[in-house]
């Protein structure tokens, strides 16, 4: 292995997800894995090989990120001996960060003006408070997905929804986003896991003065206790809401897609129409139930799903008349990463500052 | 007139407009008029009578709306010598106020559960932090207005934009509202004179946080600092803002227009499309740039303007073979307001709690 490898690190407010690619053009994936629960009861630790077989699994607590990160230095050492680290390639959520990183808001740099401007002074909006867009890794992987099976992404107007435990949607034209759902932070746009959305300002306001509210209670309140977590009382967890005959978590699982229905029809008056939606990430790719939920009263867009296919796990789940094609894709937001670090270390000149 | 007449009186954050009615099945309108620029310098007093001739103006200064009220009430005693008041219907933008008044909120009274929800943990929704939506008076005129003038308001999906100073749409089908851009406060969802729209929440608590902003400050730049003032750095006014060359200007009426336009196409998923969309408000009627801003990339909804009808005032602003009907009309919140004031004083069964 000439060329060494490159270990990319993603991490998320509890886990951190990883893999090591063998370096060269096209980057080859040679293990990968996650620590989940980080900070929490009953924290995991797996790696799968190339062929995505678990060859090793371990709970236990790990206290924090740094923890984490070393118990997976640790394992690569010992299961990945003779493999040298040249890079690493990290997925970075905050736009205020200074380091050399694969920034995951780089697909939406060139968001137009207007796209990118709040509602705020414009004073403010000069000193950087902004709308910048997350998932852009993501997005990026599937367009390039996309045009390797022959998509014609350059004509076509394409919204992407990354629905996970953070999620977001995109509006694509001429491979380039044109607006998204999330903009300074990753807790607007739509309802997610742990994370509120949209919230009317003046409810914030209300919290803060009338309420007397800490801003830093408030802050955790819109971060880890309210989307289907705050909404369902139950779990953040799709799949298990899904699971629950319970009034509340089917509330919360209706308001999710009501949302997202409601986004993605705002979306297309960026894009002036569409012409394909792809669900991706965890819910996204894993969810008929959620993907029904958002499309089925869409029609009047052109989407009329193939209940079979949405069930069954096609790539594609529209119907052929169909006037929007719907497609159920899967991202890799580490290959992206891994391409962008291999394109740095080799001198190649970048696209954007990834 | 056995009867007597009913005053209404509706204000705003720097106005006060008002109008006399004799009391009836059908108020007739007697008196109207306004007062502007309360608290600011320049403040005006125009008074109109039943023909909307203007019969006084004064200029001056009006420290408050308690100084404007009296200076109304006077001015009426002169004017309207012989006119006894029986009743005053207020319009109310506050949904936490304990009065008898007619709520500006009650047109949304039956919003689905799921558009009255936050993203917020439910034990707050059910504390009343839910979404309330405003300008319900506006919007139950215009639904009579159309019924009046022989539209299927049963059948229709309709979705009128009420652009004024203040600004929200709604989503109305079978006569009610279904979705409506403002919810807890009137800051939020379209951006407006001086008003934000919506913001990112994490953008706020960086404001709170990090820039240590305190909560009052914050609530004061989103009411007055922000919105079409805030962007353009130079007027609150559209129509000021229209005439100039600036590309702030432009810049700040681009962003309004891609807004409406967003926001127009998020409700059409509450509708699950829509035929007729409805211009009104200051802006709504008044701005056929604004109208044309909002609606020319929106084609791929089946919206056509008739250049010529947009321009000339027509009430009728779309092509005859436009699949959605876009029109322009007037709204009478007052008259909605004594309407409902004499089927209170009437003892008649009110609808609502108006």
């Amino acid at each position: 292995m000439p060329d060494g490898a490159i270990l990319t690190l993603n991490a998320g407010s509890s886990s951190l997800k990883f893999a090591i690619f063998a370096n060269g053009e096209r980057p080859r994936r040679l293990w990968s894995g996650a620590i989940e629960r980080i900070g929490l009861p009953g924290a995991r630790f797996r790696l799968l090989d190339a062929c995505d077989k678990v060859v090793g699994v371990e709970t236990g607590t790990i206290e924090d990120h740094g923890t984490a990160l070393k118990r997976l230095l640790l394992a690569t050492e010992h299961e990945a001996s003779g493999v040298k680290l040249v890079a690493v390639g990290h997925r970075i959520a905050r736009p205020d960060l200074t380091q050399i990183a694969c920034f995951d808001t780089s697909f939406h740099h060139d968001l137009p003006r207007i796209a990118r401007l709040s509602g705020l002074p414009c004073a403010l909006q000069d000193e950087g408070l902004r709308r910048y867009g997350f998932h852009g890794l993501s997005y990026e992987y599937i367009v390039k997905a996309l045009r390797d099976t022959g998509v014609a992404v350059d004509a076509e107007r394409i919204i992407v929804a990354h629905l996970g435990n953070g999620a977001s949607m995109c509006a694509i034209r001429g491979r380039k986003s044109l607006e998204t759902t999330m903009g300074f932070s990753t807790i607007g746009g739509l309802p997610m896991g742990t994370k509120s959305g949209d919230i009317d300002p003046g409810l914030l306001l209300h919290l803060l003065i009338d309420k007397e509210m800490t801003p830093k209670a408030v802050s955790l309140m819109l971060y880890t206790e309210s989307g289907l977590f705050g909404l369902s009382g139950i779990s953040r967890n799709m799949q298990e809401l899904l699971q629950r005959p319970d009034d509340a978590a089917t509330e919360a699982v209706a308001y999710f897609c009501y949302h997202a229905r409601r986004h993605l029809a705002g979306l297309t008056a960026a894009l002036a129409g569409f012409d394909r939606l792809v669900f991706t990430g965890g819910i996204g790719a894993n969810a008929p139930q959620v993907r029904a939920g958002i499309c089925d009263e869409l029609g009047y867009f052109g989407i009329v799903l193939n209940k079979t296919a949405n069930l069954s796990g096609n790539r594609v789940i529209s119907t052929g008349s169909a006037g929007v094609t719907v497609e159920v894709r899967q991202t890799d937001e580490e290959a992206m990463i891994a391409g962008h670090v291999h394109k740095l270390i080799a001198g190649q000149p970048m696209a954007r500052e990834a």
